[in-house]
């Protein structure tokens, strides 16, 4: 069993109502309060799962927070409020423990949001920091479900290689999301975590078994990404594809017609990478050619039947 | 440094503003948004720390759901919504992960909320299940800031012997809480969890610090606290003062101002089992004697200065 079946069966277990437009398997939830609507997501960042134990601490911090920002973004949705828990290690010295909490406010900061609650505890294991964010919609909550055949396929910046640092300093496209969400012409959305195909079979799966095509001559790569693959040009595009961690947020529109100019989005951005299609699968278009691509990514194995 | 300080710390390190009417320090922290306020909360149960390997999951589950409850519950405030961070040893057989969920949805479908998001991770090192609760309140917020001198102090249950089992099938006291923000007299309240004496005094501390004299005829003891001390009265009242994990409230109210008959509190929780002083400190009075207490219980021991 893989973590998506498990998310998935997750959203069965744990059935929503009218009070939640967004349940489980989205980037966040969104709730409908008396007074009105909130977002609301939380994920952890492990020792030795998301960072290795070299990782400066104020990086881990940042990244605690910018995980769970970016999944806001995605949602269209602008940050209000912060909860922090932290299980440390047994020993931690107290300025590496400050490195953690300068990063952690370093990235609240960045992002306009506070940190007001969480909990702390110590055990013999390693570092925990789980991150809630709260925020509010900017206007329409963009989720994973809106995609339609035709639509094209956009990022909001380059992938791959997201190992070499990436990872741990990329910025929330917080202000992307909230202009995206502001425009019809954007049926879903969703950040980029697992790897692009991963996340994009995610999105065509919970718009209801689409497939999609890649141009593969428009797929922004990092340069880090470049650079490990040494001149090996089909080695970089796969780890665009593939590597995951990236935090961009991937969006389709309706083919035609063209967001507004001005914004966040950079002229890249604007550019599509390929296509929403009705038939359930993943291709690579390149020199007329188009080549089936298996999902492929991060995932947590989850063992036992 | 122990966690008290280290979370005082905190309440500085993140500063609040006008926008938080409750923040870091309290058992949950209120929020104002634009369109109403919010009570958050986000506590973590690791295993090794909060639950042994032995403990069923369906009770860890629980757990993790109740901490969080009863931390809203002693704001006074009524839980909507939560979300589950998961952090699973690999290895996890799909029975006991199942089981853990049973957990989590049993204690959110008796505190009438909802799991409606969260994350899973997998690692080489034990679980942690952190849960964050969403509420709103049902009047004002009862925060731990608000005792005064001459105020008699009360909690909605028994305390002491904890770890034979109430911890882990503990029930939030959340009809209490909701009650008692409703009624004027009460002016200050929290979760018990790290031990009476303990978290007396940080009311205590809270409320711009006071001391307290406690009654020892009156302090309720759990059975299970009884029972372990094997008849020695003495060492039965000291568990029940410095055990923790109860989860019962403790609150102050004025004096001579009883709370209205009806609702749910017991005739128990009515009798005080101590009452406020002006003078700092903390005292056990017995038979017409004062003895000084030492604030004891349990406390994450961070190392490092």
């Amino acid at each position: 069993m893989d973590e998506r079946t498990f998310v998935q069966g997750l959203a069965r277990w744990f059935a929503g109502d009218r009070r939640l437009p967004v349940g489980i398997g989205d980037d966040a939830a969104v709730v409908r309060n008396p007074t009105g609507s909130s977002v609301l997501c939380c994920d952890p960042v492990v020792e030795g799962v998301h960072f290795t134990a070299a990782a400066p601490l104020h990086l881990v911090g940042r990244k605690a927070v910018n995980r769970n920002l970016s999944d806001l973004a995605a949602m269209g949705a602008v940050p209000d409020w912060l909860l922090v828990s932290l299980v440390l290690p047994r020993g931690l010295a107290a300025a590496r423990r400050r490195q953690l909490l300068q990063g952690l406010r370093a990235a609240a900061r960045q992002g306009r949001c506070q940190v007001v609650g969480g909990d702390v505890a110590v055990h013999d294991g390693p570092l925990v920091v789980t991150v809630t964010a709260i925020g509010h919609l900017a206007g329409r909550a963009l989720t994973r479900a809106g995609a339609r055949p035709g639509d094209t396929l956009h990022v909001t910046g380059p992938l791959g290689g997201a190992a070499a640092g990436h990872h741990l300093r990329f910025r929330p496209a917080l202000r992307e999301g909230a202009w995206l969400a502001r425009h019809g012409a954007v049926h879903a959305a969703m950040d980029v975590s697992d790897g692009l195909l991963l996340d994009l079979a995610t999105l065509l799966h919970a718009s209801g078994g689409l497939g999609a095509e890649l141009f593969a001559d428009a797929v922004p790569i990092r340069t880090a990404a470049r650079r490990r693959a040494r001149g090996d040009h089909e080695r970089a595009l796969r780890a665009a594809l593939g590597d995951g961690e990236d935090h961009v947020l991937l969006w389709t529109q309706a083919h035609g017609r063209a967001l507004p100019a001005g914004g966040p989005l950079s002229a890249r951005a604007r550019r599509p990478i390929g296509r929403v299609v009705a038939e359930p699968g993943l291709w690579l278009c390149r020199q007329g050619r188009r080549e089936r691509l298996q999902p492929q990514g991060y995932q947590h194995a989850l063992a036992g039947r």
